[in-house]
Parts: C-alpha cells; structure tokens; sequence
C-alpha cells in the first residue's frame, strides 16, 4: 500500500509517525480543558469528540466519543472501527470536501497533553519472545535448560496489575521492595538496584468473550482494537526473591508505560507476517490461519538526566514466537471471560543480536557486561534516566507509528512510609 | 458482645447467619426486578436502595445505593461504613420507632436472587496458609523442602483474574486445557480430570491507595471493607503443565466464587485474633500492630448430584501465617495502587489435621488417598457435584455468618469451539 495523501501539515512526510494511512486513537486535552477523544495525524490530532457532537461524524450506537477513553468505540465493533476509519479518512483526505468543517478542529500535537487512550480493565503479560526466553533462561538454569518444558507449546502468561498501567511521560518512581541476595541469610526491605525495562507491544482486546466459551485464534484477532507500545518495568531483585513459585508479583507491579496512540489493526494490515517456523508443532487450538505477527521495527533509547539519547536496542515485533491471536485464544480456553479493554503486554521483544535485545538485564547479561552509552556505561537504570521506546512499520513513502513511549525514573522515596507531601 | 436484639423474623436465632450484629451487604433482586443493595437480616433482606430513595437512609457523598453493587458506599469510607451500619441498627433493633415504616421494605431471602455484591476491580490470590503451603510442597518437592525459602517472609501472592469471580450458585463448567502427565511426550488438550476447589476468605478493599506510594499494616487495615467466603476452583493438571515459571494462568480463571454476602470488618471485630507465632522474624513492614485475623470457624461440603451432602473439612481462618491487612501492606510495597473493589483472595485456609484440608488436593493426597463420601469417595471434583463453602464466627448466643458460598460442576463442554446455542 501507499501512502494516502493528506491536506493535514506533516501527514505526507515520509518519516512522521501519523500518515493519513494510520489514524491511531489517543486523548487529548487543551492546557485547562478536560481530556477527550482524539486521532493523530501528521502534526495535529484530529478532535473526533467535537466531529460527533457537531453531528459530522456519526457512529452507529453513538454518541461513543463523549468521554475521555476509546472503550466505548470498541465495545460497538469491528464494523464501526472500518466506518470511522473510513469517515475520517473523508475528511482528510487531500482534496477533501470537508477541509473547511474539520480544520478548526485540528490541534497542533505540541499544544497538547497526553492521557491514557482507554480504561485498561485487567492487564495480562506474556513471555512468548524465544530470542528472551532463551537469554534469561540462559541466565538463570544455563544454555541446556534455558527454554521451560512447556515454552513451544503454551504462550506462557501471567496475570499483571492494569492499575499500573500509565501513559507515556508519567514518571515511575524507583520501587521498594523485598529482597535478598544468595550471599545474605535473611532478605532486606530496600530500593530496587536492579530495575529495568521490559521492550513489548501490547495488544488492545476491543470486543469481549463469554465467560465459559474459548475462542479460536481466528476469533481472537478479530477482537483486537489495535497495539500500543510497552514498557513492562521490572525490578529485578525483587522478581528474583519473589517469583517462586507463582510468578512476579510486586516487580512488576510499579508500573507499566503505554504509548499514547493505539494503532488499529487495519492500520497494520499492509504488515502482515508469520511467527517463526514452530520447533515443536503446536496443539491445533494454537493454529494460525493466516500470518498474525506485524513487521514493525522497534527501538529503545536511553537519556541518562543532562545527557544525550543513546539507542541501546532495535529489533522487531515479527521476533515473537507467539501473535497476539494466539495468546488471546490461549487466554480463553479455560472459560475465562475476556473484557472490552483488557491488554495483552507480548512479551519482551529481543532479537538474536547482542544489541537487539528488549531488557537492561539481557543488554547487560545480568549486570556482568555492562555496556555503553553516550558518556558512560549501564547495567541497570539509574535515577533519573529517561527510557524511551520507539515504533514503526515502514511502507512505501509512508510509515505507520506509535508515537514515543516514554518514562523517566525518579529516585526512590527515601521513606516509603512517610506521610504528607 | 452478645446478641444484640432485633424485631425481623429469624434475626434472633443462635444459629443463624445473619442477626443484627451482622448486616452484611448484598445485592438483590425480586422476579423481574432489577437487582438492588440489600443488606441480610433473619430471614430477610432489607432493601437499604429504597430506604435511600425514601429519605429515611441518608448517607454522606449520598446517593451511594441507586446502583447494583456496594462500591459507591465502599468509595467514601470508614466514617459513612460505620454511620450506615449505626443507622440500620436503629431500624432494626427491637423497640425501633422505625418499624412500621422499614417493615414494608423487607424482602424474604426466599423470595430472592442473589447478584454479585460488588463490581470486582482486580482480583490477588495470596498462598498465606501454613499447613496448605507444607501440604502441596509436600507432595511437589518432599517434606525437606516443602516451604520455598521465601514463604516464610513473604505473603506470596500472584494476581487473578477480576472476570473470573461469579457470586455463590452460578454454575461452573469442567474447563479444557492444555494438559501434559509426565508420562506423555507431548501435551493435550483435553477438559480437567483434576478440577479442584480453594477453601478461602476474601477480603474486599474499600478504599484506594495511591500510585506510588506504599501502605502501613495499620493503615492496610482501615482500607477494608469487609471479607466473602472464596472459592478458588483450580485445575490442577492445567496447572502442574503451566506454571513453570510464572504462575498460575488459566488453571486459575475458569471461574472464583464468592459468598452474596460481604460480611463487614466491624461485624468481626469481637472475633480477632493473632496470626500464630513468627517462625522466623518478618520485616518491620509487615508487623501487625494488633491482632488481625479472626475467629471464622469453615467448612467444605460436597454432594453429588442426586445424593446427600458431606461435610469434607473443617478449619478456621485462623490457621493464616498472614492476615489480609498483612497482604494488602505488601501489595503496595512496590509503589501499586490498588482501588476500590480489589479482592484479595486469603489463600487455601487448611488445618493441620486431616479432615481439615482446604483442597482436594490436600483431602485426597494428590489423588493417592481418595476420601469417603456419603455413598462413595472422591479424589477430585466429578461431574454435577456441588461443593459448598460455609463460614460463621461464633459469639454469644449468636453467629455472624456469610451465607452459603456453592457452585455446581457441570461436565465439560464436548466441543469448547462449536457456536451456537
């Protein structure tokens, strides 16, 4: 596909994230002025909530863009995800009779504040990267024992806490936690010293499931709204003490960044690939009728606090083991009902290159080989650095984006406990 | 404390569950209606929703019972918790001046269906229970190393799944899973032949915590609303295959069933008692200020469809190594945020005796010891078996108690991807 010309200032430049051909859904607001519904494109975001109240954009089962998250447009469904994509594109388009009615209601992108584009109901991480779970396997059980027994048949998830889900530039605070190191006899309450990223995409679940009933993977994918880009922040002293036997809990509790702009599905469409060759076959519950995963380039970008921007990882999503489909139509075969929100963090996203791997801990295997950036070297984060993920599929002339994910770490608090402000 | 007196039929009865020390808080509905807050007495529900309506109930940050579920009333604290409780005490209490006009807003619990006391914001399952922790190391790893070091420092936990929880008598389907004995080559995927349930307490959470930010044991405590009896239906081969190394996943999220009954702290409070005493010193972030668990006594019965019931266990929930304000302390100690509605499931409550166990897991010894029912033995769940949860502190001549917490298990579906009804 090509690109899809706009009249919109910014949307035809070939490396700006929001081409007419993206359309991805964020909330925005005006300094003084309550947050709203709102789809970027080129150096503007599109305000979509003042298109339906004027009555130029009508939604079956509208009004559905009268509050500050995009819930509502994706509980009514994929027909009218393809309508509104298609409507706006009316109005964008170069040539567009609308050009008149819809311009005043283009925002320049840095007059605005960004929120979060849905109410994430529950959060589910997964763990289907082979190139991470080989490295950390690697690290922790050695080379022979690196993959889990059950790790090419299962999309291997956890449960994860949406409550510590924030939009990008929220900063995170440095966590507390329990810990304890091989050598010490009892475990200490202290600052996380190893806290770290976690490169994912996450995939936003549009459409529910009845609690009771699985879902195919074909089903599955038509119940994706779209993607975001991740940053499962994890602490991972606290992870190791903590994790057995039922998994991390607290370390990755802290929080998780999202991108402010949900890619569609349809968006993606024109980047369609396969998951990699199965080593093992897969139960025919996990069979994929068509290629699931996206090709979308990804970066992470470290900014010690005055310093510059080192890119310290580039990979791509086609890396996964498993597609989102998959993991959805895994999450379900239990009768587990699935919601109008939930989001499915993919897993770290590392590729086979030293440099393209999606953790601080693989970057740095485990803090013993610390590696560079502009003016120093890191292991783990250190106060104040900002980390920054970045995301892009790349058509002709044209590339569909995330906008940045991005989050800067605070010191911890030097008293959890202590109260006042 | 003893029985405090009350004009409703069955209020007064030693052996029922909901005398006028209790008021434990519901939702209702009559044929045809739409469900409403009620809150048990005797053999009634008052309907709380209409006495709101009338003006007779005036709550501060009120209206707070015009929706289907508690969490408005949850929202605005432990003031307006303990004004509500004080004012319906004053309708109810022999002698009211009130009874003639609450009289006509009682409502037979006979005459009732019962609905989802609150609207679950996210659901932690805790793994706090001494003797079931020893019990299913036991059978995994041998005596020697039943308690993974961390146990007894940390009141582990894992998140759930908030969909998953269903109120007492909602039936629970046979799951289908990915299953793999260690005698097969490859996984199936078939339904659970070793579906199983949890004996636990679940403690509701009243009151948000910010992003950030930490929380005492002491203020952990006022943060709750009250506790339902939980039943944490696990299957065990779906779990044994999955949850290496994250945690349990869809072994878990079939379905979690709670009492309609939310039995407030206050209605416990002649009922606390200590955690039992330290095998190893905890951090100070952990220390109970006071006693913080109570005297519930419990019980698991099973009967087959067609047959009679069998009491299967019997414990209490004092048999915890954590208590919930312990549990939820640790929660937040990575800076998580928890909100209104979260509920915290106790973790599987076993005593040390036998027929004392809190699984089948446990009662049957994995299997290996299966146990006498009426009219036959049981290893696991079958199918059409109903397992019922029971739970009441026993004061002076009175009880508080939950109300039944039941499910039925229905046989697996044949084929968990056909459409149609």
């Amino acid at each position: 596909m090509n690109l899809q010309l706009s009249w919109v200032p910014g949307a035809n430049r070939p490396d700006g994230d929001f081409p007419l051909n993206n359309l991805p859904c964020g909330v925005f607001s005006r300094a003084g002025e309550e947050p709203r519904c709102g789809m970027a494109i080129g150096d503007f975001v599109l305000d979509v909530a003042a298109l339906e109240e004027e009555g130029l954009l009508v939604l079956d089962g509208g009004p559905l863009l009268d509050v500050p998250f995009w819930n509502e447009v994706m509980e009514v469904g994929p027909a009218v995800w393809a309508a509104l994509r298609a409507r706006v594109a009316e109005f964008l388009n170069e040539g567009s009779q609308f050009r008149a009615q819809v311009e005043p209601h283009l925002v320049p992108l840095a007059d605005v504040a960004l929120h979060m584009p849905l109410l994430v109901s529950e959060y589910t991480d997964f763990y289907a990267g082979r190139n991470h779970a080989q490295n950390v396997g690697t690290m922790f059980r050695g080379a022979e024992n690196a993959l889990p027994p059950n790790w090419l048949h299962i999309p291997i998830g956890y449960n994860g806490r949406a409550s510590s889900v924030v939009v990008s530039g929220t900063p995170v605070r440095r966590p507390w936690g329990q810990v304890k190191g091989p050598d010490h006899a009892v475990p200490a309450f202290q600052p996380s010293r190893r806290f770290d990223i976690e490169l994912e995409l996450g995939a936003v679940v549009g459409q529910a499931s009845t609690h009771g009933h699985p879902v195919t993977v074909d089903e599955a994918e038509a119940m994706i709204f779209g993607y975001v880009l991740l940053n499962d922040w994890s602490a991972r002293d606290i992870q190791a003490w903590e994790y057995q036997p039922l998994g991390p809990f607290q370390a990755k509790a802290t929080a998780t960044s999202i991108s402010p702009w949900i890619v569609m599905s349809a968006a993606l469409e024109p980047f369609r690939t396969s998951t990699p060759a199965r080593e093992v076959p897969l139960l025919p519950y996990l069979h994929e009728p068509r290629p699931m995963l996206y090709d979308i380039a990804l970066e992470v970008a470290l900014t010690p606090e005055g310093g510059r921007e080192t890119v310290i990882s580039r990979t791509n999503y086609a890396e996964m083991y498993y597609s989102a489909p998959q993991q959805l139509a895994h999450h379900t075969t239990s009768g587990c009902a699935m919601t109008v929100g939930d989001l499915l963090g993919s897993g770290t996203i590392s590729g086979a290159a030293k440099d393209a791997r999606g953790s601080l801990l693989e970057l740095s295997w485990g803090g013993k080989e610390p590696f560079a950036i502009d003016g120093g070297t890191r292991s783990f984060i250190e106060d104040n650095d900002t980390l920054t993920l970045r995301g892009h599929a790349q058509g002709k002339g044209y590339r569909i984006g995330f906008g940045a994910c991005r989050g800067q770490v605070l010191p911890a608090l030097a008293d959890p406990y202590a109260r006042g402000k």
